[in-house]
């Protein structure tokens, strides 16, 4: 029988049981952030649960974790403590289980219907990181931004290709995003122009929060990587086209990207994610030892994109694509990037690259969709070649069960117009 | 008169009461981290003499800025905090001013022998960026790299070209380097290299602290960017050439950097550097106008590479260099960095990238002065292409006045083994 909760979870929920994303929140604007996991339409507080100690376990019973303003200090802990909150948490909110569900003051003092309250950034991310996993989306940019001969790069096949984000600008889905100003790039012999992008795209991406980490110069193995992720995130990696066009040789994406990056408030844990795992794609070339591992794992996530044009009220889904479309596996990439010794601490963040599929139905960024602004995509009649101040984009994933759904909730941002000169 | 302290300061110090630039130390093991200056061979700390009330001025008077184990609160207090700083400290270490001078008590509990004591890193570093601002540095290396046609990209000239650094893998000067592994760039039809990097290189860089910064979404003018630097250190931006040169396209240098980065302890501040301030070079184009600077500083700070090959005991000048040999300003990194509305926050740091000068002596790396390794260098009978195990490499730093030197002391690590496989 399936495991059920006191709590009412409508059939299509993100957030059943099966699920307790974590995330952080504060359940008015004056009192202090703490953690959560949603449950249904309701939140419930892992600090007054952990106060009413019902965090029994031999990890977490004397541990004031869950008494912090972000899940730094859990993810630290490791999977071991994973497990021991998802069996207590489990536990306590089933249908079954009096604890919780018979102790109205306890149900008052812990649970929030999730409309009500203010979902915070999960972690203080002290790095983030980019990949470039999606082999489609490697094609196409290489095709715009160099042409058709060798657009992917030989080094793609060999190595997960990576940037370091700009961690300061990650912000929490809701948060609008300004149009950022800059230069873009020259036509013939004229001059950069300068001013608000006019190419402002989004990226369908997901990212991987890190738990434990490692020690500088000692690097993680590929077959442990997996115990150093705590799970993922929505992410919307928003970018300034004519920016980044103009500035990325050669260092790289800078000003094109750093001024803003959206992540889903909830952290759905590998865990909930484990029965939709499903093979990765066959890698040819073999890669290198390092990154070679006994179960090479991707998860069946379905993605998609709507945009809500400036004052409309109905969005249009622009993209359908599935997180199994990464060549490069979450593991590999963590394992690549601990190689020469680099250290990941609790809370960083590892981004996947957009998540482009095989299909025109299924590229995760207009760059690709209208390729390069050539051909206008159509939203219930209303145009679009990048994004208008006031268009509003929403990245939703789910796994979709048979009994259950695990989900990632919406991860949204509208554009802001740029600020006066 | 020229200024003097009670504390006897040699003539050749980098530290007179001139200088006083600021740090974190502990001076045993087991004590708490706390913010401190140097004068002369000592450090004295800024816990204490806050405690001791002797920190009077109206900002400072009632702050705990110096109660912590960095200087990021102090940093985001902002110029005035930072000039009311200086006041107190040059008043109560000259050599006119008994209040610490004639009080023995408060001398041993704040003045500390620097020999004695251990130096942390000055502040929690959110967000680290490596700019690429010397001409002659970004032509070397573009030529090397991408061969002689055209070794600078067109928007080197109109825009300071930078790049996301780690953060998590910054360390203090005094800590080893562990070569990195990793994939190498294969020579013809082979298939990449793999194993400890056969390139391991120095970067002569410095680097800016930031202080208040922005908000998200706000860029900060160039005319008004000086407020927002509290001052420099010396930077060591180790690199591993062969894995930069196989992964850097298309999306810049990653695993070839992130394995250490070395900053010197002693910020010194802006305010220390005004006498040594000197005119930038005239840009040819000219800057657009948010890059347009009313007055275009660059300071006179003479920087020497050495290297102590393994074993040996003396050391050889591999390069003398100079920061004024900088194409972009400080102000002008800072300004160009924020222009897209991104947000940087106290105790970020900005680094210059490589500082190579004109000459054949004043090359900022290995990379440039071995043409990459090509040609040896010869260091007192010994030769080099690139570094080797238990090689150790310091940067100092020091402006020469007349009547006394502001300097920076040394930025210095050794080169420990890669791990075994």
């Amino acid at each position: 029988m399936v495991l059920k909760s006191f709590v009412d979870v409508h059939p299509d929920s993100h957030f059943p049981i099966q699920n307790l994303p974590f995330g952080v929140f504060r359940p008015t604007e004056t009192s202090p952030a703490r953690p959560g996991v949603a449950i249904g339409d309701y939140v419930l507080d892992l600090s007054a649960v952990s106060s009413a100690g019902l965090f029994d376990g031999p990890i977490l019973k004397d541990s004031d974790c869950f008494c912090q303003p972000n899940l730094n200090k859990f993810l630290a802990l490791g999977r071991p403590a994973w497990k021991e909150a998802r069996v207590t948490l489990q536990k306590i909110l089933s249908s079954t289980e009096p604890v919780l569900r018979d102790n109205v003051a306890l149900r008052e003092k812990s649970l929030f219907p999730m409309s009500k309250l203010e979902m915070l950034l999960p972690t203080a991310i002290g790095d983030y990181t980019d990949f470039f996993s999606s082999l489609h989306h490697a094609k196409n940019c290489g095709t715009i931004f160099r042409g058709p001969q060798n657009p992917v790069p030989l080094n793609w096949f060999h190595l997960p290709i990576a940037y370091h984000g700009r961690a300061s600008s990650i912000v929490v889905s809701g948060t609008d995003i300004i149009r950022p100003r800059g230069q873009g790039h020259p036509s013939g012999n004229s001059p950069p122009y300068f001013g608000p992008t006019q190419k402002l795209d989004f990226e369908l991406e997901m990212a991987a929060v890190v738990g434990p980490g490692n020690e500088l110069g000692k690097p993680i193995e590929v077959n442990d990587a997996a115990e150093h992720i705590f799970g993922l995130v929505l992410m919307n990696d928003w970018s300034a086209r004519d920016i980044q066009a103009w500035e990325y040789v050669p260092l790289g994406p800078f000003l094109g990207k750093s001024f803003g990056t959206t992540i889903s408030p909830w952290i759905v844990t590998l865990d909930a994610l484990e029965p939709f795992a499903c093979a990765a794609p066959e890698q040819d070339p073999k890669p290198l030892p390092y990154l070679a591992e006994k179960v090479s794992k991707n998860y069946d996530i379905a993605l998609e994109v709507h945009i809500t044009p400036s004052g409309q009220k109905d969005s249009s889904v622009v993209t359908r694509s599935n997180f199994k479309n990464l060549y490069w596996t979450l593991t590999q990439q963590l394992a690549h990037h601990t190689i020469n010794g680099c250290n990941l601490r609790p809370g960083d963040l590892l981004g996947t690259g957009t998540i482009s599929g095989p299909e025109p139905e299924s590229l995760g960024c207009l760059l690709e969709l209208t390729w390069n602004g050539q051909n206008a995509l159509s939203l219930n009649g209303i145009t679009r070649k990048f994004l208008e101040d006031g268009d509003e984009v929403t990245i939703t994933g789910v796994c979709k069960g048979e009994e259950y759904n695990v989900g990632f909730g919406t991860c949204s941002g509208k554009v802001a117009p740029a600020p006066c000169p």
